[in-house]
């Protein structure tokens, strides 16, 4: 049977990467050596930390005024890390709340010094995004969301605002053409469109560092990883060799336009078929809809479960929504092939008409 | 020509660890799907978390008074998230300095609270251990790098004190049967003799968390990760996988007994060949030295750079000393065979007579 990988993260890569990551781990770069057995200092090592150093910057289209680290802790990490090195008593992060990943930066960043949330979509279930921000003049910096994993928006345009802009892009990162200098911090877990899970995307202006007093420990002080050109201590090696590999795939395909032009096929083809088919609702706003993730319900909740059952038979995994959220939720990252959603919507019109 | 991998981490590896991780890129347990590609809420991962954790704990004769975790940013990490998760203002951390690692140790703790280095090696350059300890009547636990991987020098007994132990087991972990139970805390980073770069392994004694009053962030503080049963955020999948490989392996082979006698026999016939050989040397007290990472020197200095090109054209990888140390290191992990010793003892041989 195919399957059709619809995971929300980790999630589908492409077959390439699959085939050239399994074929270093038996020989890297006919050095004869394991990926998993060579030096993190080595030339053939450092020499793909450089390399994907570099592609994040051309993809990006950033220049020397950023840095780019490949870190660990994923997100969850980076929600106590970005205030640890950011914020301090004298300034305030303002926080978009727009569900589940936003509400754990809030609570982090409290640990660090004061928090407003200037968005709280909480009273329509975080089915919308709030973009009409009023931020104090204390603020030290914004954060967003870009892509909300679990409720199923994006920000389509992102805030225009005279204070550092910080984005958590783990769940659409790459998936078309993105004013990236508008950001001064950017991060993102690689595991849905960058690769592996185990490494953390970072991308950072270096003129917003250094302007608190905390002492930051070590591994936590994104100055320090910067002087060390991300190699302060053995970085996960095998999960950035995946990651410089899927953004080798990424520009090989045609890079973040060609993104673009095949996740809006996809995700115009799913929206379409929920809207056209009574049997199921998108409660997303049209505008603020995610081209990554699909949250929609049945309008009969009492036949979730038998699609879901149907679903299954039929090779669909990981379409189960969040368990807090429910109902369905279709990922369609760059590496999910167009076909996969065909398969899907068939499905769905299938099951619309049984019932 | 063969090659010999004495890298001292990330590091050789098992060929049957290598080609059951290569699979499982391909296909994981049958899933139809790459390991890289799965859910880590799914009962098929939830399976390897499960099963590395009792490997662990039956590895290291622990029981439930014990946890087992998971976590990233190797040693580094730990070198602050133990003093952030055990110390405050009102105790101290005892700290046993003998060489670049430990001394980390000491910097990051030296953020949380009170420290006191116990034993301080660099009078000798580390060349040895000092056992004699005096603890303050506030100590909170006492630290020590069980082995010290740039310097050369093992702990073969560990210090008998009533606070509790904290021990960096990253470079010589599952070498031999250990008295696991005289530590309340134990870490390593993998990529030594556990598997790849990208986990850290982190054993606890949940009767000593809970004691500071510090609010913790949730992806830094143990009991969060202990309640979370080792899953709080994605963890880096496939490098748990790995692990999980590498302690089947281990225990496959013959455990713990098993290990320690292929690692005696190689270490005995390396260091008896360069005390045999006048040629060489080795600085490190012999009751102190290593049998995971072996520091030595050519008696003449002038001669290393001819011997390190040597080992080059003979396939020695990883066998230049420590920046900072300088001389040879050569890394004998579980994974590396006696005959890749014999073959660097001959190698030996052969330069000594030949100058």
């Amino acid at each position: 049977m195919e399957l059709h990988n619809f995971n929300s993260g980790p999630s589908i890569l492409p077959q390439q990467v699959l085939d050239q990551a399994a074929a270093a781990i038996h020989n890297f770069n006919n050095t004869g050596l394991s990926i998993l057995e060579i030096g993190h200092r080595t030339s053939h090592f450092m020499e793909v930390v450089q390399e994907a150093q570099e592609t994040v910057k051309r993809l990006m289209g950033l220049g020397d005024d950023y840095e780019v680290l490949f870190l660990q802790g994923g997100a969850t990490m980076q929600f106590m890390q970005v205030p640890m090195n950011l914020l301090d008593e004298n300034g305030l992060a303002a926080i978009c709340d727009n569900g589940v990943w936003g509400n754990k930066a809030v609570k982090e960043a409290n640990l660090f010094g004061p928090v407003k949330v200037v968005a709280d979509t909480s009273d329509k279930k975080h089915t919308y995004l709030k973009k009409d921000l009023e931020l104090p003049a204390s603020t030290t910096y914004l954060h967003i969301t870009t892509n909300n994993t679990v409720e199923g928006t994006q920000w389509h345009s992102y805030p225009q605002v005279n204070v550092p802009l910080v984005g958590d892009m783990s769940s659409d990162i790459f998936c078309r053409p993105t004013p990236f200098h508008e950001f001064d911090l950017i991060y993102a877990g690689a595991q849905k469109n960058m690769g592996a899970a185990g490494v953390t995307l970072v991308v950072v202006k270096k003129s917003i560092l250094g302007k608190t007093n905390r002492a930051i420990p070590a591994i936590l002080n994104y100055q320090k990883h910067i002087d060390a050109g991300s190699l302060m201590n053995t970085p996960p090696v095998f999960a950035i060799y995946v990651s410089l590999l899927t953004l080798r795939w990424i520009e090989q395909e045609g890079g973040l336009a060609e993104m673009e032009k095949r996740n809006n096929e996809k995700a115009n083809l799913l929206y379409n078929t929920i809207d056209e088919l009574p049997a199921f609702y998108c409660p997303i706003a049209k505008e603020d809809r995610s081209i990554m993730n699909a949250v929609f319900f049945l309008t009969d909740p009492n036949r979730e479960a038998d699609f879901l059952v149907l679903c299954k038979e039929k090779g669909m995994i990981g379409v189960k929504g969040y368990r807090t959220v429910g109902g369905i939720r279709v990922s369609m990252y760059n590496a999910l092939p167009l076909s996969s959603v065909k398969a899907f919507c068939e499905l769905m019109k299938s099951f619309a008409e049984k019932n």
